[in-house]
């Protein structure tokens, strides 16, 4: 099986759509001359692939037809800025499939989300290999295929006013951005080593080791008992303190804004809120 | 167009999935000899069929491949069992595909769920008949396919540790039985004349008019906000006071318990507890 250290998704400028793997110390970018394939399976067993150039960077992922699935209230200092009580399992709620969006994507905010408290929130995000069900702390590593970035956005507001469940806050069309590539696990260690940051318009505003509350073996586990989950399922894994709605003053996200999620060795998710008209 | 009452999705003794028109005063059950159509819009069509006997009842659903979406905390008495304040917007959150179920159909409860207080709740369920987006609460009524009746099955101790995210304690897999049929929009009134009643092995557990702080068409038109709802979309509706977790004793469900939820003229969806070994 051909190996790979990080992995890509994207339109080429045959007009197709390829996966292909890159070195890590190649930033993922349009532009890039690379060898496509057409399925991760096809890249893995060592097949030529084509000669194309990445046109576009998309969300990596196997499946955009399935939920993206979010975890809650996993980072002792985030949970601390919210004054909420650890939490004895993991929450747990889904973006819908049309949450999904690309790196470098414009994400339109509509007026609903603008009018209630647009934030951030910078993740570490797995990607499932293949379907969970009833998988033990043990053997779940083997069912990653690698880590990516998401930025859970969310109309603050709406976590509060439904009632206090978070779906609706955070399941508006493209508010789930993902990217810019898929990691090999064996380049990332999800505990206290590996780090996350978040920039608004180039300024810090998360910064934080993976202070994880429910490890993602304990997470892949607990989400699998009982429940079949598809592979190719994104697990966003929850995201530190420095979110707008707990500052002082509160500071909201504003039309133009970009924000930057970066996890080494994946890179920086780059995405610009654009609200509509 | 030919027009229908009610529409049954079925297993045919062919071996193949149909759909069919039901009169009202027919109940849903295996062994009726109907007419069989691959969809809806042959049904509609005014298409001669097939003559086919139904073998099996299946959920009354477009896409067995796209999330539920419930609405929480709709009916007063609810809230007030729960004393929970009234939220100011509804509270949302998804079940994953996984977690569909057919009318009749055995519920196997994990043990992570039998551990955790099984409990059920009997819903007025809409189906979606298209794509909807930013829809006013003037045109909502218009996207709605039919109603049929949903058993929102949750695993009630999670609701809570779960940092009060609902998700996780009720996306089981087939912890959402729909059915049995799909009644057209006119033979049903979403409103206090309405209304719907559970049994627990023929004991009445949940009786109530729709008594909804969040009328369909505010709910439609509210979740379609900037927010893409796939056509086929089931919005199970809230449930009414009733649920074992709030009654004196507390009282959950055990191994073999008869689930019936009845709202006429849909019928009554019934569904057997499984404890899995």
């Amino acid at each position: 099986m051909a190996s790979w250290d990080s992995l890509i998704r994207f339109a080429g400028s045959d007009g197709k759509e390829h996966w292909s793997s890159l070195p890590l110390e190649t930033a993922p970018a349009a532009g890039l001359a690379v060898k496509g394939f057409s399925s991760i399976e096809e890249l893995e067993s060592g097949a030529a692939g084509v000669d194309v150039t990445v046109e576009k960077l998309l969300a990596p992922v196997l499946d955009t037809t399935i939920p993206l699935m979010c975890i809650g209230l996993n980072y002792r200092n985030h949970a601390n800025e919210a004054s909420l009580p650890i939490p004895a399992t993991p929450p747990t709620w889904y973006k819908p499939c049309a949450s999904l969006a690309d790196p470098e994507a414009a994400i339109p905010f509509p007026k609903v989300a603008q009018d209630n408290f647009p934030d951030f929130e910078g993740e570490l995000t797995v990607v499932l290999r293949k379907e969970m069900k009833n998988v033990s702390r043990e053997e779940a590593p083997s069912y990653i295929l690698g880590y990516t970035i998401g930025n859970d956005l969310t109309a603050r507001r709406f976590q509060r006013s439904c009632g206090g469940q978070y779906t609706y806050a955070k399941g508006f069309d493209k508010f789930a951005p993902l990217g810019p590539r898929l990691v090999h696990p064996r380049h990332i260690s999800p505990d206290a080593n590996g780090s996350i940051t978040t920039k608004v318009n180039g300024r810090q505003v998360q910064n934080s080791h993976f202070d994880f509350i429910f490890p993602i073996d304990e997470i892949l586990s607990f989400v699998s008992q009982g429940t079949t989950v598809p592979a190719g399922t994104a697990i966003l894994t929850g995201t530190p303190a420095g979110v707008g709605w707990f500052q002082d003053p509160k500071s909201e996200l504003k039309d133009g804004d970009v924000v930057e999620v970066e996890v080494k060795p994946i890179g920086v998710l780059r995405n610009t809120i654009v609200f509509e008209k």
